[in-house]
């Protein structure tokens, strides 16, 4: 188990009629005025913007707007937020809706006091940020945990690019969730951000450290229990005690807690390999995984059979034969569950041809080497796109 | 699930070799002058006191000692400190110790800035605090999770009473937990620890709150890894592995997380009929719940089988039968755990007599009616005791 350093210090308040709280929030940190992002028609539709707005007049807080956050958010939404908050001299920023808006809502915040272009950060130099403005939040679609990390993903269409950026500066303030707001989700949004969720605990169980048996039967639990929720939810959207475990098992797969002890953050390897996809076919996040995670499964398992072999006997009682065996039907049993909530396993599902390989591994490998468990080359990725048609 | 709010302010600088970073973690935070506080002889036996106080030292910060506080600590210590600070005017209190030390010190924190008397906020005044001293430390033995929570219990040995006052300015700002510290932990000391881990879990998971699953997969996998350390550290207590899961397994337990979601913070009536035992029988806070958390589950099982019986099939793998005779069986396996480590399941193998359960149940009493699975009076409390007898 290696040395690490443990601290979140964002304010999670949770639950059903909790999103008026913001106001509250706002009000007791100073904020007077604030940049309230948002995306699409969904925040008018669950009645979250109502929410959000009646209780930020109610306290006299003002909120000039940013909406239009598109998924796979891109640097410009980011540049415009920057451009509005540099002249408007808001004291927060607000996101309401999901990792794409607390995303862009954070790179905003971090652009606020800094010269230079906020692409800037997702190239590297986020030791030059050393002071952002406090971001809130109210969740409408739980997937990302950008409600409680400091992580921001955003894309780069120009440069082809879809990257993150990681700060201490970035912890929101005060997240707030409610479940309730998650019923009206689309079907596939449920299930993609479930997928995404199960892949951030993968990405940290099977990166091959040591001595960490505890972190990961907290990560299988987390992977058991969305296994079970997902499909609650596609019976039963509006089903409240699912739609709770479903968010709070999101935030905590990847507020940064599973990774303690690991050395790394996790491999995150199916992560990047997944965003050329979103960033070249505009995939859904949470399908970009369900196919890229079995295909670096399948490419790592008989050099490295030992985490998958764990994994399945945890999660599926794949409890006897050899660890390439047991390995290779934990990846088949993870394949079949991906299919049975109606997700693609295949490029082909997303509608890439074999001829767009090329074009995708090129993509992925501007990162390369990247990876933990095995770092990936050019001819590495390559083939894990081929594997993955 | 019910709603709930998550924050937990503390850092935790975790592994070997770190508990020179205190002395860095002070000094930025402008702290000029700290009361060290700690127990007996085993800071020095373990090195911890020369590492901590050689790197104060080398920061220049001043360190006025107050040693001798002992396990089941006293209010009667926590005035003496709160006497020092209100004389010397140091700027944080730092705990070097075990979860004694930590409770010691934030009570000794929580005074410094109220005029009254300390056991006041033990006697539910907690309103009154509004302010305390930073409260810093280095974690040499866990069990307690005081390194993480803002939790301190007391004992007021005038008054018959052992009991907890809960504050969030008890949070510490910045714990150290170097496991190689706890190598030369006596083997009792390791299990005793490891029976308060296990049972801060149990005292959650056995609340019988609806919709937490989620919480309760957390929770076994927290049991499950302790069932398998605490075995391991009596085998070789310089396993540096399992002291490190140990350690974490421990923080997890009882920083308050897996109480989200479920109304309560737990149950703890076992908590609440162990205490009586250390304060007049001196035993062991880990002892004492050995004895009493199977005693208060016999108690109950038939008329709430529930928990216990999801329980027996989660940890034990009890998967078959009625619920009661699962949760019964879960029960009886649970026991013989406790009596694989030595640890002891009868008021007997503690030296209580018989005629000693009247007035363990009378100080107990004086706290009834406590729980949640049940809420108990003093007639449920006596027999609670009879059955642990």
């Amino acid at each position: 188990m290696k040395n690490f350093t443990w601290w979140n210090p964002t304010i999670v308040i949770f639950g059903e009629g909790t999103i008026p709280q913001i106001a509250d929030q706002l009000a007791v940190s100073g904020v007077k005025s604030v940049l309230l992002v948002y995306g699409g028609k969904a925040v008018f539709k669950n009645g979250v913007y109502t929410q959000v707005t009646e209780a930020l007049t109610k306290k006299g807080i003002e909120f000039p707007e940013l909406g239009g956050v598109k998924p796979n958010p891109t640097i410009d939404k980011v540049r415009e937020g920057v451009a509005r908050v540099k002249a408007s001299m808001v004291d927060a920023v607000l996101a309401v809706g999901g990792g794409s808006v607390f995303d862009t809502a954070k790179a905003i915040a971090a652009g606020a006091f800094y010269d230079g272009d906020a692409w800037d950060f997702f190239e590297g130099k986020a030791q030059e940020l050393n002071r952002a403005l406090p971001v809130f939040g109210v969740l409408t679609a739980s997937a990302t945990a950008s409600e409680v990390n400091n992580i921001t993903v955003v894309s780069n269409p120009q440069k082809a690019s879809k990257t993150s950026f990681v700060s201490p500066f970035l912890y929101p303030r005060v997240s707030i969730i409610d479940p309730s707001a998650q019923f009206s989700l689309p079907e596939d949004q449920t299930v993609n951000g479930g997928i995404d969720v199960m892949i951030h605990i993968m990405e940290r169980i099977f990166d091959g450290a040591a001595d960490v048996e505890l972190m990961d039967e907290m990560g299988y639990a987390l992977i058991r229990s969305m296994m079970k929720i997902i499909p609650e939810l596609r019976e039963n959207p509006e089903n409240y005690a699912a739609r709770a475990q479903y968010a709070w098992a999101a935030s905590l797969g990847h507020d940064g807690s599973l990774s303690c002890g690991r050395g790394e953050r996790g491999d995150f390897s199916s992560h990047k390999l997944g965003h050329s996809l979103s960033l070249l076919f505009n995939t859904p996040h949470g399908a970009s995984l369900s196919v890229m995670m079995p295909a670096w499964a399948r490419y790592l398992y008989t050099e490295r059979p030992a985490p998958f072999a764990r994994f399945a006997d945890a999660v599926f009682g794949v409890g006897a034969g050899g660890e390439e065996d047991m390995a290779i039907e934990g990846i088949e049993r993870l394949e079949g569950f991906f299919r049975s909530v109606g997700a693609p396993t295949t490029l082909r599902e997303l509608g890439v041809k074999e001829a767009d390989i090329d074009k995708l591994a090129q993509n992925a490998a501007q990162f390369a080497p990247f990876g933990v468990l095995k770092s990936l080359d050019a001819d590495d990725i390559t083939e894990i796109y081929k594997l993955a048609y």
